[in-house]
């Protein structure tokens, strides 16, 4: 022991010196932790609450592992495998293990991290491509690169935290056979995973600058902020999720990849669940350069988006914490995963210390064992957390923000919650669901977005990986709360096709939390056909809560037959309408998703205002919608051609509209009552809407009546459908009656019109 | 003011004179309050938190109604209709204002009591049969005389509270005009209600006999204990549920209500949801006559059944204190039920305090405002409460506990709950599903029973009454975990052949926490096939948590197709069997409920072994059954055949072996590992269980081999099939190797055999 520290003192003077040398190696740790931050951590330990409670709860956990004795399994299964799982296991805990032995300063988990980062040396150095072929960039520990990368994200921390415990000797044995190759391996010998703005370039890009830092080798660290110069990629190539791997002009590298995905207002293309997910690289590696690199400024990049965009993703959750599962997304993800840990940590201490951050720091019981975990812990001793405040928001997509985007309406304390999408394509996870929404009562999903068909990292489902079901059913148009014009999907379901356009914002006005609007256009999913959906969160007197105002119109130059779906959740109690259900369930359609839709029933508008009304969560909820006497309304199922049992048998609701050009779909989406099965009350089971009126729908005005079927008022919804400037004043005559106002909309009470 | 305080001395005076005279009479209130029960509770008020919180709540909603005036609408609905709500409400309230007014001595609530009384008493004196038809028994102020029954119980309660209040004129006027017709409505003219042993003759008997203990009215109480005496019904008539009205040596009465449901062990005949629902009047009739008629010893009638059926109830409850739905029983229905606050209150004050109840107590959040609430409140602010510990029990059905009956094995802190169902047909609410059983984790159902067909007083769902679905699908047997022969339920599922079996009672072990077993044999289902079921509840090392071994032995005088399904919840992981699944779906069958379920799947046994794995609710589940080359597999969900969405659609998975005499059915059904959704972990997703072989299966012994997965061990299961004592020495051979033991069965670890 004396002797090793004797030598450990050598050779840190001698790093000392090379430092002073070259200018290009720092102090150790200084990745997540730093010299400074260590020490404050360790003079205000037990005197933490949730710093001491997470160090104690990571400390059993890591020492439960060295009980257990290191495993390196030779690769070979796909994710929920065990060698997938026990390598992914191993660079959590190596990270863990770091992070113990600066702040306990405990030789126990310095020696465990040595020790496997030997076995790894041992096991990496002959290491072939690992044997399962599904991967566009298979990894070497793992199925793809994606899986090496996170591990070489979290490993590079586990080796800043001994690298100073470790020999020189031991660290060029390290940096030669392990660190370097392994960055290698993920960038330069797969520049179809490393040189993309994709959320796997990402953990690719952090990866090699990570591990570039800690060993002080510029080389690695210019690869990770600029990508590979001449990757030799043709323009064209896919991934096998479809995604391009190449455009005509693309960037590469952490930077490109912040500037591209991300928009100014924090918004990242792809969408929340891999925000989330793409958040831990991001930030754990802009933590890292701000340590080591202060002068990139990487928390002030394009104006300071990175921290924005934790803003962003905790306002894109439900009440719960749970993420909107736009594109791609397992449902159940939220702001208590761990990469949301890291993010919430990071943008408290490298952003303006605010307090609402303390209050989701709180829920999630835990803390960074690092410099911006001890801010937190500081600042939730000090009492300073405050609530968290989610808003209506609207945040633009792409770049620039330019390119279509979301739009979060939330009444009250988020009792009712909806999201519009109205986006750019959300590369290679994108959906093709232009104009769709979802609604939310609290963390009750009434109308669903049905998310991916995935089981992530569930090995007996296609070995975790993205089902066929994705392609076939979750990322088509009828899986989503739009419209489908002749049962095929928009931009005919061609990522190339979608790749190039957005919608477009009409306009987003939250300023009246009693009446919050968005709506936005679409002309290019369905060339020739103009799409303009209005949505519309309203609490009026005579409606116990919230409800949603539905406003679709549809121009285009040929005849069609439109399909408005809508997914709702939970038991149908009544129908106001005439349907037949068939003695054996046939796919209502053959392709685009239609096949995957058992119809469960047939039916015909008996009245104007078509009711469909259901139960869910002890509340009622009650569909409105306006109809013509050709319509034809569908109950249907999820599940038909699903032989491996990967979808869920959810219901929806679909009102068709053949033969059409220019039509405009009416509706009301409304929360009423309750039920308990413990009290057997049933309240105000009934729905509030007596009738829906389109009394106004040209190219200029569309103006709506929805009259209270308990008191018969009513309210009048006016919109301008041209001009949507917040200072033009509009003129409407209804019924010889002359409306006057300002700004794309208005909702008026009345009586008579 | 004061000329009516006099007034009301004079008439207390007189009454007291009266009781006197002739010992009818006694003092008022008495029923469920005592003149010192009151005096008492306004000592502890402010120093009693439990209770003062409910009176606070119950104060609330009490002035909540009477800002809001009164309404006694006529009559006109079904349950979950305006009249009827607002009439149950209406009791509910009176009842609970006459509470108010004795403890907080406030003339208001007498004021408020004694108005809505007038009012009753205008609006009953000519009013006709409700005008709703549906029921056999149709009421005044409701659909049913059921309904008119709640409301004397309650009403009594609420008249009691007020009749030292009341001018004797007044009392007269209500007495002639309003409570004794009303109860005379529910008994003498509607006998076919009143005079059966049901839970609707306990309400009725507990309404006439509680009004008459209030008036003081002999007749009324004689004929609330034993019924009327020439009901001049016909014997076999039936009501609209199928039960029968009348058969042939009915005894009537609340005594015989008493003496018929309940067993020895306190199992109320037809269920808990149904126990829930009749504990109310049996309890606060119970309560009223041990106040005023103590000489009854109503508390100690048969062996002090009452008290003892309150513990059977909590039992039979989940962890999250839902009870098992057994029969027709409404799922969610649980103990934090007013009528479970009623019930725990009473066992707890006139059993002996068990402090487990105050935790129950605890839990429901309030008490009884009455001299049982106020026993509790005292026993848990002296810190008496202890925790509730549910066990292992077997509970005998019918009224000497030898029809059959339930067991509920449980492990550990309810990790794993087993209820099994070898009762008697449970009157007209029972199912036929003989040797049924489901299994739960926790508060998770595994392996469920569906429970009823019905959305109670939800009045868009036929009137909130049972659907026609309740009889064609849940009380079939193909709705049930159990054994179905040629596609035909248990007893043809008439009711009066099922009413007059029961199976019989095997044996019943749970002395070894780890190896519990229960096992019974059903003759009369199916004549001429003997159907023998053991269930054990097994923990051994090498299984993650405890699994359930299921063998059904099945013994013909005939060749039969035998179907076995399992309706297990969440979404299908991984099946090893080769299957396909059709184009289009057809329902499995068309008849006795095979109607109901589409046929998602058929498959065929590729292993000795077939497995089926699903995920619910975060974790997995492996069923693993012996299967033959001749077995069929099915794949089913619940739904087809039920053009109002009447039912779920769940899924269930159906063994069918085709053309047997002889055969043994041999399962584990077992729960392992876990997921998250945010931590995207999949732990232990693979079962533990190797291979299920049969190794003896003669008339006199089975042995089942459970082969471990990851180790090769073997655990031997060995049961004779015809001799349960428990002292019985057994010698079985097995490939050349002798076991001895003692008793019905013997589990043992082995590596060879």
């Amino acid at each position: 022991m004396i002797n090793r520290t004797k030598t450990t003192f050598f050779f840190l003077l001698m790093g000392a010196l090379l430092v002073f040398a070259n200018g290009n190696s720092q102090e150790h740790p200084s990745l997540i932790l730093t010299k400074a931050g260590v020490e404050k951590i360790r003079a205000e330990l037990g005197n933490i609450p949730i710093f001491d409670a997470t160090l104690e709860k990571v400390k059993a956990e890591v020492d439960a592992e060295i009980a257990l004795g290191i495993d390196t399994p030779i690769p070979k299964d796909y994710s929920g495998g065990y060698t997938h799982e026990r390598h992914k296991r191993n660079f959590l805990i190596l990270q863990k293990a770091g992070v113990l032995y600066q702040i306990l300063n405990d030789e126990k988990y310095a020696q465990y991290v040595k020790d496997m980062l030997f076995r790894y040396e041992g096991l990496y150095k002959d290491l072939p491509v690992h044997p399962q072929t599904r991967s566009y960039a298979r990894g070497k520990l793992f199925w793809q690169c994606l899986n090496d990368s996170n591990w070489l994200v979290y490993v590079s921390q586990a080796y800043d935290c001994v690298y100073d415990y470790l020999s020189k000797k031991e660290r060029k044995q390290l940096e030669k056979n392990l660190f370097r190759p392994f960055a290698d391996y993920i960038s330069v010998e797969n520049p179809q995973f490393y040189n993309r703005v994709h959320n796997h370039s990402t953990w690719g890009n952090a990866a090699v600058g990570m591990i570039g830092l800690v060993m002080g080798d510029e080389e690695l660290i210019h690869r990770a902020l600029y990508g590979i110069e001449d990757d030799g990629l043709p323009v064209g190539a896919k991934d096998n999720d479809g995604g391009f791997i190449k455009v005509e002009g693309q960037k590469a590298g952490f930077l490109a990849n912040i500037d591209e995905p991300f928009s100014p207002d924090g918004y990242y293309t792809e969408g929340p669940y891999y925000q989330r997910y793409a958040m831990y690289p991001f930030l754990v590696f802009a933590e890292a350069l701000h340590n080591v690199r202060p002068e990139l400024k990487i928390f002030e990049h394009k104006d300071g988006v990175l921290l924005k965009s934790v803003n962003a993703l905790l306002n894109l959750s439900d009440a719960d914490g749970e993420f909107f599962p736009l594109n791609d997304a397992q449902k159940g993800m939220s702001y208590h995963s761990r990469e949301l840990v890291t993010a919430v940590d990071i943008a408290y201490h490298y952003g303006n210390h605010n307090p609402q951050l303390l209050s989701i720091a709180e829920e999630q019981g835990q803390v960074l064992l690092d410099d911006s975990g001890l801010a937190v812990a500081l600042g939730i001793r000090e009492g300073k957390s405050e609530a968290f405040q989610k808003k209506s928001i609207n945040l633009g997509d792409g770049a620039d923000g330019k390119q279509g985007g979301v739009a979060v309406l939330r009444y009250g304390n988020e009792d009712m919650t909806l999201v519009f999408k109205y986006a750019a394509q959300g590369l290679s996870h994108g959906h093709y669901d232009k104009l769709s929404y979802s609604l939310y009562e609290k963390g009750t999903e009434i109308l669903q977005d049905y998310g991916l068909a995935r089981f992530v990292n569930i090995e007996q489902k296609g070995g975790g990986n993205y089902l066929k079901e994705n392609t076939t059913w979750a990322k088509q148009t009828i899986a989503h709360n739009t419209l489908v014009q002749n049962e095929t999907s928009h931009f005919e379901g061609k990522y190339e096709v979608g790749s190039q356009h957005h919608s477009e914002l009409y306009f987003f006005d939250a300023s009246n939390p009693d009446v919050q609007v968005v709506g936005a256009k679409e002309q290019n999913a369905y060339p020739g056909t103009v799409m303009h959906r209005t949505l519309a969160l309203i609490k009026a007197d005579g409606f116990e809560r919230p409800f949603v105002l539905d406003i679709l119109k549809v121009t285009s130059n040929s005849a069609n037959q439109y399909d408005l779906p809508f997914y709702f959740l939970g038991q149908v109690m009544q129908a106001n309408f005439e349907y037949t259900v068939p003695e054996s369930l046939e796919p209502l359609g053959s392709d685009n998703g239609y096949q995957h839709l058992w119809s469960e029933g047939q039916g015909w508008p008996k009245a104007e205002s078509t009711q469909l009304s259901w139960l869910e969560n002890g509340r009622f909820y009650t569909l409105t919608t306006a109809t013509g006497k050709d319509d034809e309304l569908h109950l249907v199922r999820i599940g038909a051609k699903d032989p491996e049992f990967n979808l869920r048998r959810d219901a929806g609701f679909i009102l068709r509209r053949k033969d059409t050009r220019n039509t405009t779909f009416v509706s009301v989406v409304e929360s009423h009552g309750s039920y308990s099965p413990v009290s057997e009350f049933s309240v105000n089971a009934n729905s509030s809407v007596g009738k829906l009126e389109t009394l106004v729908d040209t190219g200029e005005y569309t103006a709506i009546a929805i009259e209270n079927a308990s008191n018969g008022e009513k309210l009048l919804f006016m919109m301008s459908n041209s001009d949507s400037k917040m200072d033009r004043e509009h003129h409407l005559k209804i019924d010889e009656r002359g409306y006057t106002w300002k700004g794309p909309f208005q909702l008026v009470k009345t009586t008579n019109y």
